[in-house]
């Protein structure tokens, strides 16, 4: 059994009413029905809960975290973003989607700005599976369409060892590694970008098959701290 | 003309004769004597300077900082560490040495703990270089020894991209990868582990070579800013 | 002065009127003019010559091999790509341009088949540079147009660290990562995908321009051999 | 059930008593001995065998392919090695061991040389591993000594995305990446090197841990083939 929870900063859900209309159970309960499988327990939080939804007690009982945030990122706490940062280093997985990418969690986790270009006029986008072998493509089509997207494009700015398992086509013209992997301590890292609150993104199977498969793929096999301990020598040391 | 500034947290020479004596110009004094050439121009700064050393000025005239420090790592404020980060992410090179790798600047940039496991007892290093070709390994012997060092040794929590231009054996059985490369953004990092502070390995003709070497690779070739701008479509969208 | 050899394999201008129209001196005759400067010199070769025109002679002065191969990959004498491979692998540069793709040179040194799908109907082409720092996006528009282009498309099977500096989307929907790096032992490697002989491609100047600045950052700053020698330890030995 | 080959070149024991004595059964046989559970199906073959064991009936009933090789490297035909090259990028697992290294069949999956430095004294080895989480990595101590091993020595010319899960320091002042996975296609692939035919290794608890956890990480999830085929637009082309 794998303990799913699904953050979800839950800001335009609250103030927007279209987004509302859309997600009515919020982005997060969407995700949790639309992803419900008997290997898969869920737990939802949001940014108005207690440690803006990152606290020990909700960490500790996570395997992989779900992550959906966009207007709240400069409002997360730093206190908050690092212990979930170290959780996943420690071996929780992390599933980060959409505008996630700009997240402080993402950031800090990748090292870099993750920044990119946008275009939110709802333009189609082409996904491809770059990796058909990778678990996380398991059911997945080669190819499928997002009807109405927010496009995200290139250049990406993200470390070298993260790994395209999806590639993206979008209308206007631009390109996207729109599904990459990637591992910090013993975390296991996936990010997806379609996504955008303004369409019914997350009821399409692909993508939910995509989510489901990414959090399977991210539950963790190993947890660990990472110290730096002193330790004593293994072999014979004769120099003075 | 490379515009070099070392940054060196001055803790323990201040705090240790033994140390002062070894280094009676600071370690960062240590280092631009030893790398001094016509087309390195240094500056150095230390923790009590403003901003502790990371200041915009500073950095604002700064191709490569070159970065030693240990004891001093909790006091580094977030607010000096990240523009430290940030303008390597733009362009800024940097060199990190020694017990730099448990340093915020660092951790931030990999993403990882960079923890490792230690011993102070002066044992005998061999430095190894595993990429002959690689720039900084220019005129460095393909082995090398430190005859008193503090061991360093694996697993080093550090990111998949991080490559290996140097590896080292320890007299106490222990092996390290002791000089990484790694990229964020459009900056260039080299970390190097020999530099124990009680030691006179800065010094070293070859791990002055080596350091020298990272400096000048690591000077930026192209300075930007990431930024996450909107932008207009290049081909046509007829989807409504 | 570096020096350039163009490999082509010369078939398509010598068997379709149509290319030998576009190309009269030959893609190499094109590529050579198109590359002109003054630290770049040029020989062209083609199958037609000695050793399949990757001769020991013709290897040894060469430091960039610039490469275009599409129907004549089979006929590739393994000792000739094997001797080729050697030279990468020694230092000498490598940039292999569209078909060169499923080449037997370029499979050998990626250790993949290098597969991808395709479709030759001329579609319009978008390429975009996803690393603008890279030294081969010099003074490349963040994004050009092929007008008239061959499809190759996703999933390529590449080896993971091909790193990406272009990416392309195709009016019919795909995605490509279309400039790549590699490196093989101490040859540096750059796969760029436009350069269909159908269309006049290689006049374009951004493509003209992205081949130079390859040719440039693949040129060798180092050569040697792989060799595994016995050598002595340079530790004592005490085990019996 | 994991149908594992079991591949031994069989020179040393037919021709060295020594050897004999060590493995009466083969190298071969005392890993399939070694490794035998309930989950594992061994066979075993060796160059003497038809197709020099790499024939199409063999690897169609392999899952994984272990392999051991040293001597016979240059008697090994191109077209049995491009059969089981081919086979790995289709999804069969390969750990290739020891002098391995600079077998055909992992030069060609590698794309380079695979050279290194050596010395065959019988000095201590002693094994790190540098990534405790790794499936590679279970139940095997963090560190363990080869009391008696051939050194293999770094620099190792590997390509850039081989990632090192064990580290070892020798006696006589080397280090080594002694463990790394590799992917080729479909294909995942691992490389151990102790495993010197003069010394009982293969009855080692700690080295048939890992030999046994590699085949078992190795074993495919995906099978595949790599075509180029010609596809149609999915989304239309106006360019005429």
């Amino acid at each position: 059994m794998i303990r799913v929870t699904i953050w979800n900063e839950f800001i335009h859900e609250q103030q927007e009413e279209a987004v509302r209309a859309l997600y009515p159970d919020g982005i997060h309960g969407a995700l949790a029905s639309g992803l419900r499988t008997d290997d898969l327990r869920f737990e939802c939080v949001t940014m108005d809960d207690p440690d803006q939804g990152l606290s020990e007690a909700v960490l500790n009982r996570t395997d992989v975290l779900v992550y959906w945030a966009h207007w709240g990122h400069a409002r997360m706490e730093d206190v908050n973003v690092r212990r979930a940062a170290e959780c996943v280093r420690n071996g929780m997985g992390l599933v980060v989607l959409h505008s996630g990418h700009y997240s402080k969690l993402f950031q800090t986790l990748c090292g870099t700005t993750c920044a990119l270009e946008w275009r939110a006029v709802g333009e189609k986008e082409r996904v491809w599976c770059v990796a058909p072998d990778h678990p996380i493509a398991e059911g997945v089509p080669q190819t499928f369409v997002v009807p109405h997207s927010e496009m995200y494009g290139e250049p990406f700015d993200i470390p070298e060892d993260a790994k395209p398992v999806f590639m993206s086509w979008f209308e206007g013209g631009n390109v996207f590694r729109s599904g990459i992997t990637l591992k910090r301590g013993f975390g296991r890292i996936f990010y997806f970008e379609p996504g955008h609150e303004k369409y019914p993104i997350f009821y399409q199977p692909e993508v939910l098959r995509v989510i489901g498969n990414a959090v399977r793929w991210a539950a963790p096999r190993y947890r660990g701290v990472h110290t730096t301990p002193k330790v004593e020598n293994l072999e014979p040391i004769r120099t003075e």
